[in-house]
């Protein structure tokens, strides 16, 4: 039976050793090639990704390049840059891909912003590392000019800015994005996280802060109504009691059986730990809908039903 | 009677003295409020724009910050890039625009290709200058390492790569854009004339050129039946005799009548000339539609259906 799916999609998905843009076009290529196999089976299909390395390489040629007159943009604005950057060479590899398999569908890469909370605790503690490393008087003369950038010392490699990585709540362009999908389209969203924005008396006002793209993805898939959320990454399963002698892939797994897995620390902050969290956000906001970890390698098997594929998170 | 309207926006509608994202995004507020006259009419508007001075900033940082592990970006990617950039910047003012007049409408920034010919002639004769002024012997070094660079001196002030300008044949996301208008959005698309691409057996490749946004409009709006074309620009209306005592404002104007001033010679190139043929082209292809060419300060007597307002071309 056809599903609606929303895939996310990890930097080892799109990053390449050399970061020239025929490098990164080429492995994207792939990657869609992966991912048409849902819309060969019929599925309805909206793809979001990271955009990490990206925005990072980005940040770095701004700061190379910024003056007077050509100053570097805010985060906001560069994260909005690699949702068109990215955008463009998923949509361009994606409908290669169609064509080749005589598919007639459009891909449409949509500009996307996600809410956050103004009040969001996770703004009061920043933590996420962007851009260059500093010397101590750089950071200085930078903390003086931006009185509220927040820059640490970074393991001895030289300081950096971290910004809040504060939870969505809402994706301004849902509704958009199940248009498109109502619409045999298929849509492209939620790019890097989506630009972080909080909601004003006059509208959504750009912040200075990363969103995780796991859980962007997770709300826009409950916000779409989606059947499916599948987390792909670098492993096929999440596992527990991780490179050691008992370690053990998770198959189908309740949200309770997560939590108790969570709260004994068997994930890895910032590699695991998010995704399974972002899985779990998803399937208590929408219980009729399962989340999916695995990697891209096991997607045909998983269009093709076949058991035992990846971590399955239930209700 | 509401009508469907493709707008243009020049870089006017944008820039700013200083280029701060925040002065451009003030920038762009004004700009919208003045649009969104023709949303309060009932009218369905598609906003398409420029990117020149956008493009032009990149690119410069993009080269002051290019290393072997982090390129420079190829022109597609980046003109992609000031998609998502400009497109985010204006869908955020107009969010905040629709939210302050109860206005239920949503804003999507759609990443959009522009398909040109292979066999355009223009490919063989690049003219429009990109990126940063280099020396001699820069330039040299350019040359040897993208032997199909093309590379000319500007009028003293060094050496620049000029890329070729072809004309729009097709836009591939045309029928995402009208989908987008039949569901009660606001698709902003084309961005910078959009990512210029040739189509081949397996699917659309990006091409080092860039496209004039008055004519990637004019495609669009053919491609989505529009019933206006509204190109605005720094002046009220086309002139002939420009700058001399018998200058004349022209108001509506045949296609053949228009023709013949452009055979006199009457519209500067890289000026007024472009815009009367990329109007003229929109009625040509779509005879039913009409073509204007005004500024955005004649936007709310447009919409009040004032007489004599712009210059209006049909067929």
């Amino acid at each position: 039976m056809a599903k609606r799916i929303v895939v996310a999609l990890g930097g080892n998905a799109i990053v390449t050793k050399t970061g020239t843009a025929a490098s990164q076009q080429e492995s994207i290529k792939k990657t869609m090639t992966a991912l048409a196999e849902f819309i060969k089976a019929g599925d309805e299909l909206v793809i979001t990704h990271g955009n990490g390395p990206q925005v990072g390489n980005l940040l770095l040629q701004q700061a190379a390049g910024s003056t007077e007159k050509n100053p570097a943009m805010p985060l906001d604005t560069v994260g909005a840059m690699t949702q068109g950057e990215i955008g463009f060479w998923m949509e361009n590899a994606l409908d290669a891909v169609l064509i080749e398999n005589n598919i007639s569908k459009l891909v449409a890469t949509v500009v996307s912003q996600t809410v956050v909370a103004a009040d969001d605790p996770r703004f009061a503690n920043p933590s996420k590392p962007i851009g260059p490393f500093y010397t101590k008087e750089e950071a200085e003369a930078i903390k003086s000019e931006n009185p509220d950038f927040t820059l640490i010392e970074d393991a001895g490699r030289g300081y950096r800015r971290v910004v809040p990585s504060p939870k969505p709540i809402d994706i301004v362009e849902a509704s958009i994005v199940e248009t498109l999908l109502k619409n045999n389209m298929v849509p492209i969203a939620c790019g890097g996280g989506g630009v972080p924005v909080i909601k004003t008396d006059n509208g959504y006002k750009g912040v200075e802060a990363v969103i995780d793209k796991d859980f962007s993805a997770a709300k826009l898939a409950e916000k779409v109504h989606a059947d499916e959320l599948i987390i792909l990454t670098a492993v096929d399963n999440a596992c527990i009691n991780f490179n050691t002698p008992e370690q053990r892939a998770l198959g189908e797994v309740k949200v309770d059986e997560m939590q108790s897995y969570i709260e004994e620390g068997q994930f890895a902050a910032g590699s695991m730990l998010p995704k399974v969290q972002a899985a779990i956000s998803f399937v208590e906001n929408h219980p009729e809908g399962r989340a999916i970890i695995t990697s891209l390698d096991k997607v045909s098997d998983l269009v093709a039903g076949k058991p035992g594929v990846g971590t399955i998170i239930t209700k």
